[in-house]
């Protein structure tokens, strides 16, 4: 089986023109077949501001309502994809921009009202592998918004962090997938406070330890669960590090950082 | 060669819930290869009226600065064209939503500034039909935004009705392809004010008469221009019809008007 690497961006990075800008140049050169899915949150937030809509978050999630899924909409599907991809597309690599509802790759529901109405929020129930293969086989690298569907129309606000892993489980069946969360630390931390702390492996016993102690705690916890839940499903590694550091820690040169989260 | 159906629908449809609500319906259900391209104008504009952002038109064409780029980028990649994609996918039909950035299936550069400067409007140059024949042959059906890019990373604003001409001609390498304009109105009219007034065929001699005495005017000159220069190279036949007719244009039903477009 050949190899595919599913990379996660968030909105830390999509907000610093010059990071994503050496992100991309740096994903653009690496030799395997490749998915990237980012976030948007923060040019989300913006957006809403000077629309004058309130944006609300509960325990890091958006609220969705039918304002905010447009805006959501736009930004994620329309100003970041697109941008992304022309991006890519100056660097030589043959990006094209997806939604969950694009090729029907991504299916979701609407997530039940319990105490919490997060509104147009979804939770995926299906990943089309199939027509996302066909793409990579094609030589395309799929950008992928988090935006879902729900086959009857409506588009969902989705948890990035969450559909780089339902897509990195769902594509196990024709590659040998590793999963990277890149984002604006070295990698997980034993210490907030101190950014060369980074945990050079963590193994689910090691994890349950960590968050037990506190030392691993609020959005690391959504993060890391998806990704151990990936690993138990066939995939080959999942790797938590600096966006800058991408392609060294692939390499596996031994001068960069990251964290790799192992079953052994 | 199999037949190939490009459509284009403009704002005015866009605009109307209803009215895309059926035609989506109708086109979903024609069985042929398709394409749709779509506008979105008046939304960008009702968006940029809400971020108080000035529109400027001239000669029918959005002057595209900086800020306005990305209120294009925003509605026609992300508002306009996901919901489109969505909706069809709920009417069974397999839609992907593209600009020309996206597999770099439309590629343009920045126009010249003459006595007027567009700003980020696009002047096309190449079309990858490849990679759409690809598309096409997988079932999938492209659903276009008018937005392109120039290789360099930069999206450009480009005019719907030109890029489902050019795509017609491209395609026509590959396909018997068919360019259908849909709009508000039930073909050309002879008289603006009478909308049974509807001009049944046109040929390239017809067309300079009707031109010369100002019966054709205004907007539809650049949309026939387009037309019958897409016909010299080589396309089946270019139908404009209202978007409410469209299957019964296409079955030939002679109690449903249009105008058809000939070089005979």
């Amino acid at each position: 089986m050949q190899e595919l690497y599913i990379l996660k961006i968030g909105g830390n990075i999509i907000d610093d023109a010059a990071a994503t800008g050496t992100f991309l140049k740096r994903f653009a050169a690496l030799p395997f077949h490749k998915i990237l899915v980012h976030g948007g949150g923060k040019v989300a937030t913006q957006v809403a501001n000077r629309l004058n809509l309130p944006t609300t978050m509960i325990e890091g999630r958006r609220i969705t309502d039918q304002a905010m899924l447009e805006v959501v909409t736009m930004v994620y599907g329309g100003l970041v994809n697109k941008n992304l991809v022309a991006t890519l597309q100056a660097n030589g690599c043959n990006a094209i921009g997806l939604t969950g509802a694009d090729g029907a790759c991504i299916v979701a529901k609407k997530r039940e009202v319990t105490h919490i109405d997060y509104g147009f929020a979804g939770d995926i129930t299906e990943v089309n592998h199939k027509v996302l293969t066909d793409f990579l086989l094609q030589g395309l690298v799929p950008v992928i918004a988090p935006l879902t569907f729900d086959r009857q129309g409506t588009l969902l606000n989705t948890n990035a962090d969450t559909m780089a892993s339902f897509l990195s489980v769902a594509l196990c069946k024709n590659f040998m997938v590793s999963l990277v969360y890149c984002f604006e630390k070295k990698g997980v931390l034993s210490d907030p406070q101190d950014d060369e702390s980074v945990i050079a492996s963590i193994s689910p016993q090691e994890y349950a330890r960590l968050k037990n102690d506190g030392i691993i705690s609020k959005g690391m916890v959504p993060k890391l669960d998806n990704a151990f839940h990936a690993l138990d499903q066939g995939l080959e590694k999942v790797i938590i590090c600096h966006a800058g550091e991408l392609n060294e820690i692939i390499e596996n040169n031994p001068a960069h950082s990251g964290t790799v989260l192992t079953l052994a």
